[in-house]
């Protein structure tokens, strides 16, 4: 729908959540990524954390041509000052959902859209909150889906999400693993300003 | 995952969405509508139609054993003080999206739970905020999508929602169009008193 895209979109994204995101949204683009670090400062602030990555994620990318616009992001779990990444093991995700339940996080995903001759990274946040989830629940949640690729062990758009999320502040889409409305609005702004 | 449910549950919709999330939520039960006039006292205030309608729809269909539990729900979008239903033409369509750019409306689901011996209903809000939507993307949407089966003309899960949807305040799948969430506490909560 945003016409005369003066891009090629090329999303440094692995996540079949973020392709499908950017597909039902109407844009055309390529993947390209490659294997990055996922570490961070350990100083540093968590709400810069998924900045940080994004652009992380950008810059291992290659610009092949001058009219290519890469996509990275990164999404983090933030609840109780403690960021979550993806879990290592069942049990570890077992320990993520018990520290979820009951409570509201904070799941903050960066965006980091790079050109030849620019850099432009945004973040966005949105306030999850879950209800009391019982040991049960949170058992059947990890056989039946085994939430290892996911940061903070749940997927919203999954069982657990339909059942156990009560409410959350902010853009769905963003919890999904990609902030498609703000995206959509930057990529607008930043194509009326070139 | 609700063990050792009592009832056998009767969805009385046709509304795919209704039956996705019900299943994703993994429930089992049969479908059984019969037709009802959606209409309601003119006079009676917006917050009290969606369960007054579920009720409706839940009275509408026969129980024909002592264990079925009916579920019936409505879902109406109110902005400014006044309900938009489905629209009846694409241009209507088109005008509730220009009510709805730019500001921030209520999507509210009644949900009514119906057995031979009790009817138990409640009601879940959302609040949800569209950035300003140009004309070109109303009618992209409308053109692509004719969102003529949809309260509000839009579904928050197409393309409208994933690139104007700037956040909402409480459940995702209410706008979608039942509150999964709530519904299962519910449930929990009436199968403990039985």
């Amino acid at each position: 729908m945003i016409q005369n895209l003066p891009f090629r979109l090329i999303l440094a994204s692995k996540s079949p959540r973020r392709k499908q995101l950017l597909e039902e949204a109407g844009f055309e683009f390529e993947i390209r990524t490659q294997n990055v670090k996922e570490d961070f400062p350990s100083e540093m602030q968590a709400s810069l954390v998924p900045i940080y990555l994004a652009e992380k994620k950008a810059l291992g990318v290659s610009i092949l041509s001058e009219n290519e616009l890469i996509i990275a992001s990164d999404t983090i779990v933030e609840a109780g000052g403690e960021i979550l990444g993806k879990p290592e093991s069942p049990s570890q995700a077992a320990e993520m959902l018990m520290k979820l339940s009951g409570t509201t996080h904070k799941v903050i995903t960066g965006v980091c859209l790079r050109s030849k001759s620019f850099i432009h990274s945004f973040s966005e946040e949105t306030n999850v909150t879950f209800k009391k989830l019982s040991i049960e629940e949170i058992q059947y949640y990890i056989i039946n889906f085994m939430p290892l690729d996911k940061a903070g062990a749940y997927g919203i758009q999954e069982w657990i999400g339909l059942i156990g999320v009560s409410g959350i502040q902010g853009c769905y889409f963003n919890v999904v693993g990609f902030p498609v409305a703000r995206f959509y609005k930057e990529l607008n702004s930043l194509i009326r300003n070139l």
